[in-house]
């Protein structure tokens, strides 16, 4: 018997299917087993992590600029797009340009998206519509609201549902792209600067199960979209388009992006500018 | 899009180190992905499933006993020892023989177990000690009983820790083998009859999932305790000594052994009897 045992280290997961390929490979290559998971919502996962309640997890991208003080990123590791995200959308009963003034509904899961959402219609659209939170069900909306910022699940349901309906959907990684030329992302994955300074070997091992389980689930695309698709309102086809267009790496171009959505944020009074050699990354 | 999809099983786990090779196997193979797993102590996990907050789950044998009606077992799937199991254990002050009379803890998170050691006490070792409930504590429990009869984790570290304290070690398991020349089953996988009944495909998937998965574990044991020994007070070594006294199956032997514990446990009123073809199997 030994004395030395650690606590395993409590990391968040976001219970939504843009993270199940990481899910999937933190199963399959074994690492569930060095971890405490906890599985919730980004906006509760964000709370969690600032609060100390969570060591590591993904946090979202502007929730992160607001509390760099505390966080330190984990390396080539984020939720993205490159171009189109499918799952982070403007829904709209009428032409963007024409919300000037009108309601439009912020899903109240989403913190990053939301303020894309907000650039895009001020900046790219010059309308200044009314905002309100709302909870992330689009017919509830779209009750009060001429267009709603929706995210994850709902948000993609939505984008195979509107046609039919006559909505408009626009989305916002590729209003990004077109916009800024860069790649957006939506969540980094962050470790509490204080539990990294006590535990720098299991921040290593943490973030090395993470790339691993990355990389093997990029590997097994189709058969995690195939399994998935018993248990989701999403055929295998439609699950495995989405996991291709998201982008979990977090290299030069997506840092670029990063800065320039923080920059952006700090210019609306949203989130205090990135110190010049920011993003802090762990030494792992 | 389809809209066939049909919310995942709500499946129990012991969040105990006996039932560790089964997680690993379940995640290794991929079937977590499958089901929504509620990780808990024997205990609350009983409750659950007896209250239908759980679809499938481990039972401890009593808790199955005494709410046969509603539940089906699932076939070849149990938790239990052909002799020693290491970590269902009285542990006292005094020979066994010389409780009669004297406080006795139970701990609190056994059924089987705690029952199991009443009917040894009694009727092999003739005394009639004073039972009381108490949390799996064993210095807890030593401070106010002249022995406690305990489980799990709190078990495995009292056996390697009791010789240097001077107590006294008795694997019931091991004494309910030499006792009856059966195997002891501890706990077995049971569904809810009105669950199997409207989703017998799933239950058949789960049941494979689960057998896949125990032979996955087995095939990976010194893997699963390398792993686990990072996080837990226990050598790698001892892990794996400890999870090859375990045995996860239930066959004839083990049949034999659940139908004379519930004859048993039937004679002292604990249980009512198992009807003369129990117990019932889920077709899978």
């Amino acid at each position: 018997m030994s004395d030395d045992a650690v606590r395993r280290p409590r990391v968040g997961h976001i219970q939504f299917l843009n993270c199940l390929p990481i899910y999937w490979g933190l199963m399959r290559s074994g690492a569930l087993l060095d971890v405490d998971l906890y599985k919730d919502t980004p906006d509760r996962l964000n709370a969690a992590l600032v609060a100390g309640d969570l060591d590591i997890g993904p946090i979202s991208l502007v929730e992160y600029l607001r509390n760099a003080d505390d966080l330190l990123l984990l390396p080539n590791l984020a939720v993205g797009a490159a171009d189109r995200v499918l799952s982070v959308n403007i829904v709209s009963t009428r032409p963007l340009g024409e919300l000037d003034g009108r309601p439009v509904a912020l899903g109240s899961t989403s913190r990053t998206g939301v303020l894309l959402g907000q650039m895009v219609l001020s900046d790219r659209y010059h309308v200044e519509p009314e905002y309100f939170r709302c909870p992330p069900d689009l017919s509830q909306m779209l009750l009060e609201a001429d267009a709603g910022v929706l995210i994850g699940d709902p948000a993609l349901r939505a984008l195979y549902e509107a046609p039919a309906l006559g909505l408009e959907v626009v989305d916002l990684a590729e209003a990004w792209r077109e916009w800024t030329g860069l790649p957006m992302v939506f969540a980094v994955w962050a470790v509490r600067k204080d539990f990294a300074a006590a535990n720098p070997g299991v921040v290593k091992d943490v973030h090395e199960a993470f790339q691993r389980s990355r990389d093997l689930c990029l590997a097994e695309l189709d058969t995690v979209a195939e399994s998935a698709a018993r248990w989701e309102p999403f055929s295998a086809e439609t699950l495995a388009t989405y996991f291709r267009a998201l982008d979990f790496s977090l290299g030069e171009e997506q840092i670029a992006g990063l800065r320039e959505f923080a920059r952006r944020a700090a210019e609306r009074g949203e989130a205090p500018a990135l110190p010049v050699d920011g993003p802090l990354f762990a030494q792992v």
